[in-house]
């Protein structure tokens, strides 16, 4: 063996302890019970498009609380009005739904997409969760006390809430619907499938929300945040650590029951390969692995082939 | 000259066109009388002291809106019980109220401190402001479009707020309140006193909020926050010079008829010395100014002392 | 004025010398004569497309000299076949042609795109200019001892023969011919734009190429490859200097007749504000400039809508 | 177990080789023979005070050589004269022993303090140990051949003899001297306290002198000058790890007898949790670790109450 | 055993798997068979020199292909005309032959010299090898998916021709050629000794080309290029590791049969203590090893001394 | 103009106020007189040379106080044992006098080399001049309130005594001595120029020791040490800035007679252009200029072929 595949090896062995709460189950049947009952209020508003062949509408939907959620519904023109598959996408940390040409690769690949801001950061969408405790720089300390009032627990709710959205439009198939992004989006996309039964596959490219102990000793990305929260409050330490377990998908990734496809990087600071391998040696449904050896956190190459190539497989 | 006489010599000249916006006036005068009809609503709770020379209360009171903002009202046991003259302390970017023993220095030289959590940041404090609207990462994008909706407003209101709260304590001697803080809290310090009557000195180390239009340009600091928004929305750029131009002390300096003690490092390169120097220039009211040739975004040596004989002096 | 205002109006006047040798124009009527009397060689394969609606055709023409310069021609195949504007596209430095799905959002408006691979760098077209003397790391150094040997020289006139390539295809209408790119990839869209009849417009984002005497002291992208070649050879100052000014937009603006889009950003420091304006205040050609006044190396927003707002006006 | 636990455990059972030099007892009995053998020369000054409730003065006394070691003695006027318990507090590396006001925090908890110069550093005392070889940017190479000659051997007979100097005063309680400091004042503390049965506890804020076999490889801290003088003589290796041997308190910490308090962090690249852990695992005295895991080389919260739980439990 | 004997012990224990392929014998045959049967065409020149005590050749040889190399040969005056031992030095990455100047010491101690520019990177020496796909930015990613059109395989035959046509002068004793260089120079003067029969000796600093699996993951020095090269190319990981095979030390190691000096520094991270560590493990040939504990990418102090007394040892 | 020649033409005619204090004469005349009352003390003492051809004697000299400065002074034995030119040398800052083959280069070109420790940095020098207060990390802080106290003075004073060390050798043209070094050490061949009647002529590349006033704003080199000096002591600006004018080039300069060959780079963050500009601008003596415009604090090429024109010219 080359030192590579040592390397890879050794992380395919890789399989620390669940954290999983108690009631977790609880937690998440209570959590989506909740979601069911409120109505999705989502409204399309058709938009002047840049392009004859995109069809453009802005979005918008109740999340989890009364924040109206923003998106983007592009499709395309040139495939059809009905029975298309659907692509619901999440950005990365601090991002934001961009614009519609952004999406112009799905939709040529005939697609239709539905891309939303993650509430608070870089888009149009706000947030009205309450913020009722100190946070540190950034979105992911909001709440983080509690499960129940978690920025991580709205967002999750947001994303099926999306699924859902995107599976009750006129053009789409609902069995046709994938989750998808990368980072934030890949930790969206596989919480949001493990929770609905919506998505037929999940792609979840460099995925965060995985093995999130250690993530925040270890991690250059967004878990710093909850690492200075800790700091900031060494006293809260042990709540800290309890929250982010309900929303790992090292604990939550035994839900997931259809294709899912992920990548990662050996040199990624952000999302570990530890992380990614510790729940990817997890999952039980059909799965396919992506690993760029020499790639930090983002991938490169003709990874949309690859990821086509799943999609279509 | 030498050099360092060459580089402040032109500071000294430095006079940049103000800012102010045509109702920068009517806004102010409309904010301050919204607040004044709103009753402070604050409580004081006597907490447990690590020390029997330190009589400590957790304060809530309600800020601009709803938000129950905290703070440490913390008094010397040792200097009598009436005619305390009082700090209001107001932190920096990010942080927090801390622990009451921080004050002890303030406690030492007979003063009673009142230090609050700037709302949202790293404290206790939530942030109820509505964010309707996305945000980059940190505290000063939101509500960024509008004077009307910008944290910058509920965080001036909160400040002047706080002194209104400490004027009212049985202890304290209200013609002896005195507004200060470093970086944001030198800001706030210098625009709460623009704005109250209350303060009878203010002491604003390396402060922020000074001649925005060129931070936003130029700082490493949090305006890198409205800059980056700026980045992300391009078309926006009017609409936030205009939101900080309320804000910016370059158009507010005139306000201030009270001595105010100001300092900067000269390395500075969050609070520039072409900002703070800006507004120092215009101040009419009594002034002092300290100034750290070779400090960056810091204060240095015996700068307590300096401030002490300001206070004193 | 505010101070953003103060550093645009300083820019906007600022008109440094022309470098131009006494040759410049015998050198590019030479040179250009050159390339049309080889023949372009061209081939294009059709190559499986990952999408129906997107007609890929790899292509390989002979450039400067022998090398087979490789680039995508993709066609948007729900938008006709005949008379079809298209975009010849231009890489950032070190970067490639990519994929054919990159492409996706012209392709969405409408256009043909013909992106190339800039020789030697990251793509797949190898370098077969000479090279008989040492380097400094990267491709900017080759041949810089004399105008007639050098990268800058090859690279130019790949770009011409890309437009002249673009221009022959039977889907093309020749007065529809775009010249685009971003960073080199704006360099080359300008300099083969002022050499060639071919482009109806041009599109340089945050291009390099320009004002390449403060580039060499001041940039901290490709020039300073240059200037550590420079370094190693310091007797060579004045060749390196004398090459450059054959290929420096400050002096070639002159020859830009149809309408150029250029952009930029005010914290730049790879293709500086300084550079980009020195060139674009001597253009006579119509005009039109974006400004990204807190952005570096990079365009953002809504920018492709103000692009093809350009294109389509 | 979750990560930080299985991080934890695996330091908790740390537990490397001693390196002890044969001669490790016969030096320090001798040492502090010699010291015992030389009066302290000490004066105190009273010096104006910035509050009415702190009572300042400057000593000197004479520390390892003829070198006047400079510290403040601050007594809170609020708390009696006699049987005061004291601090001795040491400083961080560079540092100084600043402002009386600086310890107005253990003023306000009834604590008389003495806080010194470490010799040569930040503050105002200089340091006549002889410097009869070269040395690398800093202070501890001084010295570094030869444990008797060692810049190390000063500073710590120098803390030993601030202790007797405080347990001189007749305002101190002689019973309740506690040694205290962060960094490379936590070493001292340390040090001092296993040399000197003054002390009746310690505190050792994230503590330098521990494992410095593996700090001086590993450590971005202090020790990279002992690292670079090796650097530059690659023939002294055994000389200076032989030196640093007699003040690591890996072969020390037997010594210490009363109770000991020690702090870290699992992010601390400058006194490595590794180094910390070995020395806090062998210690058979009563002890107290508080671990901040994400913390770098800072201690964070209400770390001052934790400290003074210790201190008067 | 201190932490540094430790951490010395694991590597003298560390033997990682040879990647050697199949073919590499037949590939080096073939290789230096096709070279030998090329005449060296190398020219010398005699130009003025700075000193009267040193006589200065400017040489051209021709290299792996029609590349003219360029070398310094350079004699002590002082020191005969015949018989003298030659050191052929070979260069760090993207430096050059330098000049002449700079190898007096080694004129000093009686040796020539013969200093050769590495093809294509800081010297006068161009490269002809053709260039026919792209590359990542520097020189190793040349012909990478092929060690038949590899840079590594034309500087590697540079390299043994250099000492062919050292052992050819009339002033030099053939049988008292050393083969040195550092980093990159230390790579060379191990391969080509490995396949040349000339050197007697070899003095390999701080050398590259030794497990260049470790290093391509771990490395921050060259072999970078080459894992951003299969980072925009992840389909050619394979053939990447396949080429670097043929010139990796950890495969060639047993061809050595004089002896050999290496340095390295245990906090090297450009070439790793463990990739030269695998190689030093396996060498069979007499060898001398300096380990610079607490050294980066550099020897330090009285190295030229080691290396003499290996030289005249 | 191109930009290069702009900055240039800026430069050549930057002339800021000289900072002299008014007894800087007096200080002057009062030190070398004390300095010539004291007996050199010197000892030379042959040792083993790595090399026939270099006759190496290890050097002991008192400087300004005790100190024993420690230096090589090292023959090149094929060039005759009586009148030979010598160079004496000084290291830049925290170097040392390195090991004898260093000057290879200069013996090469029939030059002794007399090179010697700066006290108490990298070499075997240590340091007798007693601290008396607290100093910042390095060496330039020590004494810094008064110059009759400060390292500067004795740095000065030895550099002088070397230069007379080496007139007394009887294998020394006391007509042909040249001060030299670089950065550091060009600052003290400048110094010593100004004050020795000794050297023939100075070499001093990238000098420090000049407009220190603007250095100690702006350098990022050794007065960074100063700069944090006055940081921690900010009521000793004055006296730092005092001290520091009666070692500055800006006031001594006048004193060079002879020729002087200074050398910069426009990219020099340690030793600014500006500062260079503004002493060579005021050198009366007959002058030689080389500017790197793309090198920070280096020399680069040919470098030593210019300085030996300088010197054989």
């Amino acid at each position: 063996m080359n030192f590579i595949e040592k390397r890879l090896d050794e992380l395919n062995r890789y399989r620390p302890d669940p954290t999983a709460p108690g009631d977790l189950d609880a937690f998440w049947e209570r959590t989506l019970r909740a979601s069911a009952a409120k109505p999705p209020q989502g409204t399309r508003t058709q938009t002047a498009s840049l392009s004859p062949y995109m069809t453009v509408y802005r979005v918008e939907y109740e999340g989890y609380d009364e924040t109206p959620i923003r998106g983007w519904y592009v499709l395309p023109a040139f495939a059809g009005e009905r029975d298309l598959p659907c692509i619901v996408l999440f950005h990365g940390y601090s991002g934001s739904k961009g614009y519609p040409e952004q999406y112009a690769d799905l939709l040529l690949m005939g697609y239709a997409v539905f891309a939303i801001d993650v509430r608070g950061q870089g888009g149009e969408t706000g947030n009205l969760l309450p913020q009722s405790f100190g946070m540190t720089k950034g979105w992911i300390s909001q709440g983080l006390l509690d499960p129940e009032t978690s920025y991580y627990k709205a967002i999750t709710v947001d994303a099926v809430r999306a699924l859902e959205w995107a599976a009750q439009q006129p053009e789409i198939d609902p069995a046709r619907i994938v989750a998808a992004g990368a980072s934030q989006g890949g930790g969206l996309a596989l919480i949001s499938s493990a929770l609905s039964g919506i998505p037929c596959k999940t792609v979840a490219d460099i995925p965060n929300m995985c093995h999130m102990d250690y993530g925040i000793l270890n991690s250059t990305g967004s878990l710093t945040e909850a690492a200075a929260f800790v700091s900031m409050h060494p006293d809260k330490l042990e709540q800290v650590l309890q929250t982010l377990s309900y929303f790992d998908m090292l604990n939550l990734c035994c839900r997931l029951s259809r294709p899912v496809f992920v990548s990662l990087g050996l040199k990624d600071t952000v999302c570990l390969p530890e992380t990614i391998f510790a729940v990817y040696n997890r999952i039980a449904a059909p799965k396919e692995l992506q690993v760029y050896p020499f790639n930090g956190h983002y991938t490169s190459g003709d990874h949309l082939r690859r990821v086509m190539q799943f999609l279509n497989g």
